[in-house]
């Protein structure tokens, strides 16, 4: 499947708008933010580093489009989004102790654990001061719509780090954290360029919706891959989420499903010490045989369709409303 | 010298709505932030463990009433302000290392790093959240004003952190860092309640003006107190600054001042390892005699009699005037 084109064309309009407000950090806040962001070396030095897929700035510039509004519109939403989604990728790896990201260094890793704490923090706080910097009715209200799906991020990250105390965790489980974590920003993401449009309600909330159904689309392909993925595609360790122990959907769905499989998954997360090639091999092939793999995928199916069923005969502008289908495919097909 | 009513006043008007800020956070975060609030014990029992002395909080009221407004007004931004302080705290805490705040184990120390991280972030979002339940002109103009002087704070931080790799740190550079690490959200404390109250812009400048000075005075006094403050009313280690080799205002008069005392002091920070007690005493003697401690006595006294200066003549309600006045002389003189 061919990567769509939005995501190179909102990169190309989003990302000068976004080092343009980076680039009004101090100094020493400057330099792990261009870094973490795939803009510089540890020492500043100019890089290309792949930075992110650039979903949400995409999903913002559709949203825009899709109410029949300029992408420009959409270009101060893009950048606040992303630097939220960037933000919590920085704070996230220093909780999760991920030492790698993208084929690079983690900030935290780079830097230092200081470093990183403050440089998420500078990029939080840059979020609201982009779309503040004019005080129009619809900056105001994106703002507003931001400050809540962050607080939703972040009850979804807590709600994640809680899963690390139990075995308990189903698929429903995970689906809830996930609605939080995940789903609540691209849900901005998919609605901000309306909202910044001046768009009716009911097509802010149509794209919110398809957002948030996209955004756990996007996390079961995720655990998917995090499980089966090939790290040279994902730029993950092979089977990294089952050897940090993850609660991810495939493994909730077989923790809590048939009880022999269960016993035997629960039997390996609970082995004292860090675990082997031949225990993460075993683990997944417990949670295949158990039909794991392949209900995450289901999940990722259904709630493609949904998120493809709400931005339907809501009256968006045909073309964007297009793409808009195609990316959340490209979501659920792609292999990284 | 007694304590200012206000201090309590505000208090009694603000907790409540803090906490039920707070309570709206989701079960994982609600925990770590009432805990470092003083509400609860780690457990989450009841506590009335000391806050902090609820000067932003004061301040916000103050800035209502001096612009002719009800103090119930300046509650959003009291609340935003002490929040975005909290979270401050919480990171900075991590950052510089220490285990106790306030006679209690600060919340990395009691409920581990990844915990104060995302509570931090939490505290720090929720700010935000507060001010724009209501989008009216007055909360938004805060809220753009709370995340301007949040980014001031953060690049102060930064600009601290920075100075942990040299021993050329003069007072300008002690006074230009404190301006943004304190002086800007107590600017934003002292203004944001005539803000709410849609005063006039000479007021609000007025009352920022007041606040930054203030900072700087409270911070110089902060400074000597972290040197030759009671353990027992600071609730601090015995020359903590010290013992960490903070370069606060004291020490960068004497590191960058008469070149005999320099030398000295700069040989005592330069020892590898930690520092002794009697290192310690040392570094206070030094810094003693070469006038490190009148000097920057003699920075709150000048900073105290431009935030007074920058109140007068500006039309503010006299009855709230004077206890901004009082507010002031009583954040230098303190012992605490």
């Amino acid at each position: 499947m061919n990567t769509p084109v939005i995501l190179e064309r909102a990169r190309s309009l989003v990302e000068p708008a976004m080092e343009a407000a980076v680039d009004g950090l101090c100094g020493e806040l400057r330099g792990p933010s261009r870094y973490h962001l795939g803009w510089a070396g540890v020492d500043g030095s100019p890089s290309a580093a792949g930075a992110g897929k650039g979903l949400r700035p995409a999903l913002a510039v559709l949203s825009a489009e899709a109410a029949g509004a300029p992408a420009a519109v959409a270009v101060p939403g893009a950048v606040a989004v992303e630097l939220v989604h960037n933000f919590s990728l920085v704070h996230d790896d220093m909780i999760d102790g991920d030492t790698e990201r993208r084929h690079r260094a983690t900030v935290w890793a780079a830097f230092g654990t200081d470093d990183a704490i403050i440089t998420g923090d500078a990029l939080h706080n840059l979020a609201f001061q982009v779309l503040l910097v004019d005080l129009t009715p619809e900056r105001v209200a994106a703002t507003a719509r931001l400050a809540r799906a962050t607080s939703a991020m972040l009850a979804g990250q807590a709600a994640d780090m809680a899963f690390g105390d139990t075995l308990d965790v189903g698929l429903d489980d995970c689906l809830a954290m996930e609605a939080d974590k995940t789903g609540a920003l691209l849900g901005c993401a998919a609605s901000i360029g309306a909202v910044l449009a001046g768009a009716d309600p009911a097509v802010v909330e149509a794209l919110d919706s398809y957002g948030r159904e996209l955004g756990l689309a996007f996390q079961a392909v995720d655990d998917v891959l995090g499980i089966w993925g090939d790290p040279v595609v994902t730029g993950k360790a092979a089977g990294n989420d089952l050897r940090e122990r993850k609660k991810s959907m495939p493994v909730a769905i077989v923790l809590t499903g048939e009880p022999g499989a269960a016993a035997e998954l629960a039997a390996v997360y609970r082995q004292h010490g860090d675990l082997s090639d031949d225990d993460v091999a075993r683990a997944t092939r417990i949670i295949e045989a158990a039909g794991g793999r392949e209900r995450t995928l289901d999940e990722a199916g259904g709630r493609l369709g949904a998120a493809l069923a709400a931005i339907d005969g809501v009256g968006l502008v045909p073309s964007a409303c297009d793409e808009l289908r195609g990316l959340a495919r490209f979501v659920v097909d792609r292999r990284f």
